[in-house]
């Protein structure tokens, strides 16, 4: 094949399973979601809304965007005078040139947040994880600005074309169960609106690069008293 | 001075002629602007908020965030196999070295708009414009998702560190006449409120570079039959 022969894409189109946040459709849960009160975390997320410079650069965008959104001050120079951070800094862990080619798992992901200094709880959706306490958790998340939730799960079961992929959740409308992905692929899909009960299957499935479960991780700026919490056995479930 | 005692920042405070997008303030006026129905706009252009890679890349940032929240297809690849708008992409009219020294002018940005097939409309604010054009133009761009404005202005005269820069304008609170900035030094400054009137003064600015004032641009996707207006003489007004 030759290189003007490759294939490709201006955007792709939202399965019927996703609402477009920019749709009439998306602005009324928008709306109806923020008279709820289920978008108080929505605002400095939003503020920090960022486009993933690499293929596989989705953990790392969705990282970023909730460490500037929590005011994380990395406590060095990313550009001119500012103290700020970008994905090119998040490299404890994993080289970014591995990062690069082979995205990060959730163990990277817990690894790359804790050595930011961040309070993490890391959950594997197994059998033992309902998706009440899911549910639970996204309804105080979206009601604070303390404490971000990213989420690792498959696109393919969301009827999204590619594989394993992190964001954020932006918000939640609780009368339609809908959950708002912040998608740092902007260049594919824009932000959107997704069932939980959808999203929480996609946390299910198995990634072929650790035989784990995906899920999905609580971040919150470590208090003076850090109260980190890493599951590392799958099987314990919260 | 050696190179650890060069001033370094992790943001800076809103002066308070602004009010922050996440403040408790900020979230009341974005529901009621929500409600008074100025926020149409505000959807595609949020899905693309970015960040400038370069301190004088606040043009190119502006811009860029307009083309993707526009839909434009940029009619070549920008990484993998995405068509895609990036600030790299925006050399027609400057070369990118130059901008990242200079930034770029009202004049510069107007042929960066066009080169990439915008519809747009150029306003110099000097003393033939009025506030009230602008207000109208304000009004009728909130309300829509097919035209939006980039404003240059004078950071100084809104009470903030820094001089001439670009922004895009995410809405408008008509009762308290009040325009939200989407401002894309965000290592800087958080999307942010401000009067109308106070603007529109930080526009009348002279551009020490061109000995013009600055201004605001209306950009939108041009037709089949493209209406491009460039007030190229600034004593005209609108």
């Amino acid at each position: 094949m030759t290189a003007s022969k490759k294939p490709q894409f201006y955007r792709r189109t939202l399965p019927e399973t996703c609402i477009s946040f920019c749709s009439t459709e998306g602005k009324a849960i928008f709306k109806e979601a923020m008279l709820s009160g289920h978008m108080d975390g929505y605002f400095p997320l939003a503020a920090q809304f960022r486009t993933q410079d690499e293929p596989a650069y989705c953990g790392l965008s969705t990282l970023v965007m909730v460490l500037n959104a929590l005011e994380v001050d990395p406590g060095r120079v990313w550009k001119g005078p500012w103290r700020w951070y970008h994905e090119n800094m998040l490299e404890c862990c994993t080289p970014l040139d591995i990062v690069e080619r082979q995205g990060i798992t959730m163990e990277q992901f817990t690894c790359l947040a804790l050595c930011n200094t961040l309070s993490t709880t890391t959950v594997y959706v197994d059998q033992n994880t309902n998706v009440e306490t899911f549910r639970e958790t996204v309804m105080r998340c979206t009601r604070s600005e303390d404490e971000f939730i990213a989420v690792s799960y498959s696109r393919k079961i969301l009827r999204q074309t590619g594989s394993g992929h992190f964001s954020t959740i932006g918000g939640y409308h609780k009368g339609r169960d809908l959950l708002l992905i912040l998608d740092t692929a902007r260049f594919k899909y824009p932000p959107h609106w997704v069932p939980l009960p959808l999203l929480f299957d996609a946390m299910k499935e198995i990634d072929p690069e650790t035989q784990r479960p995906r899920g999905y991780l609580v971040l919150a700026k470590a208090s003076t008293q850090p109260q980190m919490m890493f599951q590392l056995n799958p099987v314990l479930g919260v």
